[in-house]
């Protein structure tokens, strides 16, 4: 069953209106007809709905149900990522959506090979892989990504996070067991969002951890084998998903 | 610093000699000179050594040290994968390697949109992707990919292993804890290997998962929400290594 993603509308008397992108996929793509069902998130809740009627540019539906099931992690993680090339990107902008993050911030950093851009058909397409990764895993909300930022403005932003991290490879070398330490730590006390930057190709430089510590950033290995930059992010979320949603 | 991985060779009063491609690699390639310096991976083990002198069709290094870090997973972890397309196979060896996996198995399952096919080219581009992936993650062992196998031969299989799950959709939907139930009863009876089967895309029919069942494989969920059939081994490592190798 198709899943549409809505934002800025109502549920008027059990009913709801589609337009726009959704209305042509669902009259041109789908060529849907009265009475098929899809599902429409909307605030964090999954509804099905019933195709009632089409108009000029909108489409009726009636709801019939909410879904109780609710596939969001209670904690919202946020995957900070240094800069990388459009193609490892979009990999992981895949990937953490099915592993249930928050949001996700390229930060423009020392070693990153790439230069921030804010092209909007860039992150057109991005939004479009968000969706469609969306969709495929039952997420009910749709994850943010941010136009790229500084490290200064990173650490700003950090200032709204209970937790703070960053995967630092030179700690995972040496038995390093922070992340499970802080993981635990953060789910004892009831805590609601966890930032996590990861380095680009290069890593960090040693300025970087220095203000990144000095920064209230805690700094935490990944295991003893090096990973790649975007394999890094997948292991974080599902270290994450793991510890926090599988029960102590 | 190159990393080779060599095998059938033996360390002779603190020499190795390396030879085929590799010695292609370092010579016509790397371009190297007496005197640089190679990682050797050989019987589990990293050594540092130096290029002594060439000769018609071989190379001859001194030993000059042994690497005391070792970043191989105490547990040897196979994943067996559902057949899938070329390029998600890829992506997926590609990952696990660095994750730490043992060996890769495919299985025909009923749900498999290829076919099985042991075309010995196919099989050479993967040992390059896991040899690169193997090299990357500074791992001291390659890992094994197999030819596909039947359900039945798997079956067969599992009986080599202290413990056998299956990642079954249906499971995490309901609150199931019982990957991390099952990891932490294997890390506290000190077991040695663990063998994984992820369905592919369609997943498992009933028939597969009552077999399944049967023949002693436990099913275990991945969260709450659905994940790709290329996701899931990568959740599944890196639940593993989070599991036993960061503390209690």
């Amino acid at each position: 069953m198709q899943r549409y993603f809505l934002e800025n509308k109502a549920i008027v008397n059990n009913q709801i209106i589609i337009d726009g992108n959704d209305y042509h996929h669902i009259k041109n793509v789908m060529r849907m007809v009265k009475g098929e069902k899809v599902y429409i998130c909307l605030n964090e809740e999954t509804y099905i709905a019933s195709l009632n009627s089409f108009f000029d540019d909108y489409i009726l539906f009636d709801i019939l149900d909410k879904v109780g099931f609710n596939p969001e992690m209670f904690a919202e993680v946020t995957i900070a990522h240094g800069l990388v090339r459009r193609e490892k990107k979009e990999e992981v902008l895949r990937r953490i959506v099915e592993l249930g993050a928050n949001k996700y911030i390229p930060v423009n950093m020392a070693r990153s090979v790439v230069k921030p851009c804010s092209d909007e058909n860039k992150l057109e397409r991005q939004k479009k892989i968000i969706k469609e990764a969306s969709e495929q895993s039952h997420r009910n909300k749709l994850m943010e990504v941010c136009a790229p930022i500084s490290m200064k403005e990173l650490i700003n932003l950090s200032k709204d996070y209970d937790l703070s991290l960053f995967a630092y490879e030179e700690s995972g070398r040496s038995n390093d067991f922070s992340l499970k330490d802080k993981l635990r730590e953060f789910r004892k006390n009831n805590k609601k969002n966890i930032l996590v930057l990861v380095g680009p190709e290069g890593g960090f430089t040693n300025e970087e951890v220095k203000l990144l510590c000095a920064s209230g950033f805690f700094s935490v290995g990944l295991g003893p084998r090096i990973l790649r930059t975007e394999t890094a992010p997948l292991y974080v979320m599902a270290a994450i998903s793991y510890e926090l949603e599988m029960g102590d």
